[in-house]
């Protein structure tokens, strides 16, 4: 199958596949300072707090970047000076807070675990009874390094009890994998335009509690990722204070209005959970294997196993699947050699199949005789 | 005229009006770290080089956001932080590099001039020679509060004498305005790509001389705003650190195939400036006065007094010319009420006096009897 724009499909974390309606939007000018985008800009901030049931208790501050611009803004303008971070780490994306607060000069503990592996409750409940200079618990709730979901429910009450605050980057699960405001307490989450909600990249955004945002002035080491200063403006003008990213914007719009008419939440995890359920099928068996257990994979990315058997080579597969149409992505692990296909985008299972379809091709042609890897 | 997309033109510093073809580059997906988007993004860095007739001495580093963020970061990788900063300043856009430095807490002197007055040279050649810590110059090529240029040549060349680094703020010129690494001296130079070279906004960038940025490692305060480290990674993997702005960069590929193919900085610096004559002369003979005289006057935003006839309100004008397809821009100065319009984005001539048409229809509307503002 192909694409109407033959575009390959992207099984990547993201940037994704976008609907044709998304692209479309794109295809206007609009004056950063009028009433037309204006109201589109409130429109968005205003459905991505309604996504995380957080209306009334938290205000939406986006800002201009990507996903990682959204993380250091936040962390920098609600981290104080005199504050301390506690990272949870299992990947990547946890390694990249704590480089963020290195940069701040804050103080940071960390507790790590393998990428594998969620991190441990009872841990962190002891780190947080013996280190009364823990402010701020930091955590991923899907950490894309491996396609891991990590129990944040949990994490969030423990936070909770020990009177701490609790900030999520939540880039690669918002939208496809419930979080509510109102079943898990946290002071901000950071995710970005083009993830599980199917926009086109150029904005992060952070959903922060507006009591706790009121106090801080002063924060950011940063003028363009001082969301405080950010949000001041937005209230007080509607406008961004430096030229938002409008196509990019205006898109997220079209690709939220689509969100919603999926059914939302809901309407998304069952469709990217299907997309797991059968590339993950249909890879077992072929012989791969994948790193999660089904219980700890989340339904955004899966981490496959490199194969043992010596004809398979990544880049000539990679390629050979591009050739056909499927862009899938390199791997992340330290622990041990993979690559990773994503669940997300505007796919549903008649593109996994197809993907499956290309891999099963790919591999006979490269004369595999099975994907399963070096036995652990 | 109306647009083919039913969109009124934009008269504005940037967002601007983009041409169709420049909006259908973002009708496709790409993955981020593919072949087919990295050759994309080469291009824009090599073009982006060619323009300030700057490969061999400089380095194209690209980051996600608007201008602001590529002269946050530029600053912020190339000052170091016993380094210290005079900034020249005669509008909002030299205010905005004191507020960084501010917030990086780096020593800062400042030159200030009012809003309709270029920089005293004099001044400059004698802060340099009175206060030996200053080692950086930041200066706006045009200043588009006003739309001023500023004698970009004559300032690089006493900063040059004194031995100290140039920094410009080109973002509203870049492009339009022929400024050549070989002729003016400078460290780096940033601008966005929704500016002269009529892109859509999500990206800026920093020209910077290599020599320079190869020392720069550790003086960002921030991750995501660090040139250096980007830089570094971009050239050993061809990818940006983080997300790019993918629909933003090919649209700005797109965007300078056709800048080359209209005559590079030399064409778009002649359609440019007729749209400015067409306009200035225009409004003239309706009685409007402009700040600025005609030599100082930069072919990029015009500056327009406000009326003192009563009958002029300016909002009500604002939404009666954007009825009728003309987006216009408000005012920036401190000095005295007025207004803003533009005379860059893919309009030439035709726009101009379309613009001219619906003002005057307008101004006989409200029963304006003359532009001409309260006398001095």
């Amino acid at each position: 199958m192909t694409s109407s724009t033959q575009d390959p499909w992207l099984l990547t974390p993201g940037p994704l596949t976008t609907s044709m309606a998304t692209k479309e939007a794109m295809l206007h000018d609009w004056g950063s300072r009028d009433a037309t985008f204006i109201a589109t800009n409130q429109r968005v901030r205003d459905n991505l707090l309604k996504i995380a049931e957080a209306e009334g208790s938290h205000v939406c501050v986006p800002v201009q970047g990507s996903g990682t611009f959204a993380v250091e803004a936040t962390i920098a303008t609600l981290l104080p000076r005199g504050g301390k971070a506690l990272v949870l780490i299992n990947g990547a994306y946890g390694k990249r807070m704590v480089k963020i607060i290195e940069y701040l000069g804050r103080a940071c503990a960390t507790l790590e675990t393998p990428e594998d592996t969620p991190p441990s409750l009872e841990d962190l409940d002891d780190t947080l009874s013996n280190d009364p200079h823990i402010t701020h618990v930091l955590t991923v709730h899907c950490e894309t390094t491996s396609g891991i979901l990590n129990p944040i429910k949990e994490i969030a009450d423990i936070v909770e009890r020990h009177q701490r605050h609790l900030i999520i980057d939540a880039m690669s699960a918002f939208g496809a994998i419930a979080l509510s405001a109102k079943e898990v307490r946290f002071d901000a989450l950071m995710a970005s335009s083009n993830k599980c909600l199917e926009g086109v990249p150029g904005m992060g955004f952070s959903i922060i509690r507006k009591s706790i945002l009121e106090k801080c002035k002063g924060n950011s080491h940063s003028l363009s990722l001082d969301l405080y200063d950010q949000w001041v403006v937005l209230e007080e003008t509607k406008q961004w204070r430096f030229t938002p990213p409008i196509h990019v914007i205006v898109a997220f719009d079209k690709a939220m209005e689509q969100f919603f008419a999926q059914g939302g939440v809901e309407g998304r995890y069952k469709r990217y959970s299907n997309n797991r359920k059968v590339l993950v099928d249909g890879l077992r068996k072929m012989g791969f294997e994948m790193l999660l257990p089904d219980h700890l994979q989340a339904p955004i990315i899966v981490t496959v196993k490199m194969p043992a058997d010596p004809s398979f080579d990544f880049q000539a597969f990679y390629d050979r699947l591009k050739d056909r149409g499927y862009i899938i992505y390199p791997g992340k692990l330290t622990v041990a050699p993979s690559f990773r296909i994503g669940c997300i985008g505007a796919l549903d299972e008649n593109h996994m199949n197809g993907a499956l379809d290309v891999i099963r091709e790919t591999v006979a042609e490269m004369g595999i005789k099975t994907g399963a890897p070096v036995a652990a």
